[in-house]
């Protein structure tokens, strides 16, 4: 029988918020945190709404889940991302010692992996995601920019 | 003629704020932001108070200096704090671009030199500013809280 919740039912959520952080005019960026099958903590990228760049996604649906949790490990999470995450964003998630992230779009340029992050030891990572969802929209975003300019 | 606002008295103000931690039960970090030689931020750590892992004392202190400055770039700025940031809130600093760092003690284990996080390039680096005064600080709470235990 096939798993209804599973990693790409969860993706189509945090793609969802990043069609929200594209309608405010934001990098389109989405998150989500689960446990149990159940949505803890959704969120979307606000750098610009909120003047500051440390309100990406993935730091919100962090502080929100602890916030749910009552706790701040986020042992037995996932985080589900549109975009891979940057430096900031894997430190925060060493911290959470959360047990899975799932990412859509890989970030060759200033991606964790490329600039040589590390993540919790008992963290593991699957990639790819919705891949092709994620970058079209973060595609239509960066080439609209650059026609406004 | 000696600068009165040198790097030695803006540590000192760190240090006032990571006291403020200790005496919450926090790990003892304290942070200010400077520009032209007025603090814009002052924070400490509160990740137990928030339950929060990312409320580190330099991401409060980003947060705050990006809002005093109603932009989220803190070109001109300079961040005084009183152990060697992480890798999120180096994470931080390289988004906000902010001109300088100065730390007090290094953390060898969790900090990101270690960690080989990248900074901005355009983001200078003076080590060791009051480091003593800092460490004995973090000994003293880390001591108490192991005679707790």
């Amino acid at each position: 029988m096939m798993d209804p919740f599973d990693d790409t039912y969860f993706m189509k959520r945090a793609l969802q918020e990043a069609e929200i952080a594209y309608q405010k005019g934001e990098i389109p960026v989405g998150a989500v945190v689960v446990i149990d099958q159940k949505i803890i903590a959704r969120a979307h990228n606000l750098t610009e709404t909120l003047v500051d760049v440390t309100a990406h996604a993935e730091m919100q649906a962090i502080t929100a889940a602890a916030n749910y949790l009552g706790g701040k490990y986020l042992r037995g999470c996932t985080l589900y991302v549109t975009l891979e995450p940057c430096q900031m964003c894997a430190g925060a998630l060493y911290w959470s010692q959360l047990s899975k992230i799932v990412y859509a779009a890989s970030d060759p340029h200033r991606g964790y992996e490329v600039m040589g992050t590390k993540l919790h030891p008992k963290t593991a990572v699957v990639r790819g995601v919705l891949q092709d969802q994620a970058e079209d929209l973060l595609n239509k975003f960066f080439i609209e920019k650059r026609n406004l300019n």
